[in-house]
């Protein structure tokens, strides 16, 4: 029988109804994903005692369905991408960063990464990660082969281009084909492991344990179909990811996100933001999510253009695919196509997640907008702007690149139907707990709640805009501040 | 000395450390806006000795900057509704609220208020507020005159007229020229002192307290320079606002908001949505404000039309100006105009508070095209497109409204210049604690948080999604739900 039935994700269990402590620790750590590992990897080696609690039966969460790869440069440029002829500034690498956080980015987090980052990508060597000196300068997902450099988000493009000298940033892991995610986790669990942290698996999170002042004093979990009390003399971190597949949370928080069908995720059911926020932890983000239809390759596509159902442009089609597709959830209606030539179809390249139809096609642009039903002469207006413009290598509209622009005036055309329902429309959540660059938890009014820290997607971290995401961002903020959440926790 | 150094709006103080009541009451109310007296009002009549507590030297709030009007409507109609002609259904109201509330629209509160709202007619009469029994048809955005019934939606407009059948639903008090809201809050404030409630002015919330397990049972206020404590022994009803005023907060959680110069707003700081998230209540769609330029009257300009930078229309311009504005507020850029011929202009009819500006003018519309700088043919076929279809009484790209169709080719042609920092942009946010249909605040589990309440802008309530908003909805969610709030707290 529980002593406290009132406690909850939501209600804090008061320090005076503990009656026994099955668990004690200074660094209570809950989730075994990539946050968790960190955290845990590195209070323990400042010194804490540290106990990890995840819900499923082994380690790896949503981190391990993940291509593995990890956003990273500046200081002059990892060794890869200095190979590779890129000598990435600190601060191009901060000025992306902050141009991707969008209007609240997080500028002291973007900092501390910036000036850290390569640091961070000799850690992650350090703990057994290995990386080949290899560089794909093609539009790429995710490798197939074992290779590591890719260029992952929209520095080429515009806006960004503008402000922060490009490079390529996301650095994939070496391993052969999808999966890279799986190796990374293996490195970091056996870091764990040999750490001695205690690792306690199928263990269900129920509740925080606070005083009446607020201060954070443990975890209440169900283990074995027991209630039992977990101490964190130093503090706890919530490492248990974001809130996609709890539907409810997504509904009430994040609906934009509904119109993507393929959500990314293992138990980010949103119970490490709940346990926070029980706390009085504040929120930030939660309407926010990455989203894509991984739309390339072929890198041909990249000279079609977008349309929406008002037959109008929308984008510079040269964006990361994440950035061009939260474009796509926000145009009204749902009928998207990319319009493509005879000369940059090439579908046979694209990607197997990604398998987008043909909706239209004819010998003129008049016969591709009659079979689309669209208004007369709006997907036709569209296309002569463009092509009048791409024939002398400009885009006022959009600003895509010239190296993109090409008049699409080669016969047949298609029309690609990029309906939401019918492609890989695949997301997560953004939003999180607000949190120092230290991990600590804040409240709304920006003081920590003590005892509390908070890393990974249970954060609003550096990624927090699906606007702006690119590829690696999650796992590089789940890592690196996951590390500093375990630091400072440890030494609280 | 404060016994409780640690208390702040966003760390509850703990019930053991109250050593004296200042105040003692059954139900505590924090502001004295609309919702707040509503609640006051009902309290007491439901026999609770009522406790208000209001920052401000006297009532009123940000009630009281309104123009006064009220959305109601349903039950066949407010008897000035049916005056005019108007037999409105309730399924036609409800409709129309859940659609307006957006993907993650409250229907119990949809539902609870279409049933009650002609009730609530009835109720806002008895407590002296007058209407006229009139009908203004023309676009306005608020009588001059003491006019009562006027079209504050888009009701009329796609696509909610797919779906409800329309009627006009702003009623404004019996009061002549601006200011109505002023008069409404006299009205409610008269009811507060006639029923004997205790009501302390120029108080400051500093903190709620709550016992360990998470109940509320007072509040903490400053008074006189000095801290007090007053009790609710049924509950505390957070009444205070939304936070424009709170530019951090704006920043951080609304900050498309940010691009509207012109908060309205008195307190609104923010403070009665933290007093709720310090004991555990969520909060929802914090990103969501209300923000418009006043564009119309005119009327004639409903017949123009929008274009964005990229010379694209955006909107079905019969829309209300709000959900017309918050549209403006998402395009790419800065630089909106309104588009207009000869026959349309009519700006000597425009609100005063608008003053939108002639950016551009000609005798042709390449003309008005090339002195904006747009892409050449991007406004010129966005024109033509137009003024083909509504030639034969369509606009099948965004399916404004037949009466409003007119091709726009009556030299001279003029681009009004809506850019943000040039017009006159109000906001407000509508972002706050989450509730139920009764005021009880819920924890992101949605359990309500014992002992505590919240109505008018702390709470997300009707209205909640910027581009549904309506005129006369924020009152309407302010005077009704305050009700439900200071009945169920009476009783609890």
């Amino acid at each position: 029988m529980s002593p406290t039935p009132d406690c909850s994700l939501d209600r804090h269990c008061p320090l005076s109804a503990v009656t026994r402590w099955h668990y004690e620790a200074d660094v209570v750590v809950l989730g075994f994903g990539a946050s968790g590992a960190s955290a845990a990897i590195e209070a323990a080696r400042a010194g804490a005692k540290v106990s990890l609690f995840e819900v499923a039966a082994g380690s790896g969460g949503t981190s391990a369905l993940s291509g593995g790869e990890i956003y990273m440069g500046g200081n002059g440029g990892t060794p890869i991408q200095r190979a590779a002829g890129f000598e990435d500034a600190t601060e191009d690498l901060y000025k992306y960063l902050v141009m991707v956080g969008g209007p609240n980015a997080d500028a002291a987090k973007a900092r501390l990464y910036a000036d850290n980052s390569l640091r961070h990508f000799e850690w992650l060597q350090a703990q057994g990660i290995e990386y080949k000196n290899s560089y794909i300068a093609e539009r790429c997902i995710e490798p197939s082969t074992d290779d590591c450099l890719i260029w992952s988000g929209s520095e080429e493009a515009y806006p960004f281009v503008n402000e922060a000298k490009p490079a390529p940033r996301g650095h994939c892991p070496k391993f052969v084909g999808m999966g890279g995610g799986r190796y990374v986790m293996e490195k970091l669990a056996g870091q764990v492991s040999a750490l001695g942290v205690e690792v306690t698996y199928n263990a269900r999170a129920l509740s925080l344990v606070a005083d009446e002042y607020g201060r954070v004093h443990g975890l209440v979990v169900r283990v074995g179909g027991e209630q039992r009390y977990a101490r964190a003399r130093r503090g706890v971190i919530l490492c248990a990811g974001g809130f996609i597949m709890n539907r409810e949370m997504v509904k009430q928080h994040a609906p934009l996100m509904l119109r993507s069908l393929h959500p990314i995720g293992t138990v980010d059911d949103g119970s490490g933001i709940r346990l926070g926020m029980s706390v009085g932890g504040a929120t930030v983000n939660m309407a926010e999510g990455f989203s894509t239809v991984p739309w390339y390759p072929p890198g041909s596509l990249v000279k079609g253009i977008f349309i929406n159902e008002h037959g109008q442009r929308f984008i510079n089609e040269d964006c990361y695919h994440g950035r061009v597709s939260h474009y796509m959830l926000q145009q009204d209606g749902v009928r998207i196509w990319l319009l493509a030539d005879h000369d940059t179809y090439g579908v046979s390249d694209m990607h197997t997640l990604a398998k987008i139809e043909i909706g239209a096609a004819g010998d003129t642009w008049e016969d591709v907008e009659r079979e689309l039903k669209l208004p007369e002469k709006s997907l036709v207006s569209s296309v002569a702007i463009y092509n009048h413009y791409a024939a002398r290598g400009e885009d006022p509209m959009f600003r895509k690149a010239k190296k993109w622009l090409k008049p699409l005036d080669k016969p047949p055309f298609v029309a690609l139907d990029c309906r939401k329902d019918h492609c890989f429309f695949s997301s997560f959540t953004l939003g999180g707990l607000d949190t120092l660059p230290t991990g600590e938890v804040l409240n709304e009014g920006r003081e920590p709640v003590p005892g509390l820290f908070a890393a990974g997607r249970t954060a609003c971290g550096l990624p927090r805009w699906g606007e702006g995401y690119s590829s690696g961002m999650s796992l590089a903020d789940a890592t690196f501040f996951g590390r500093q959440a375990g630091r400072r926790a440890a030494t609280a």
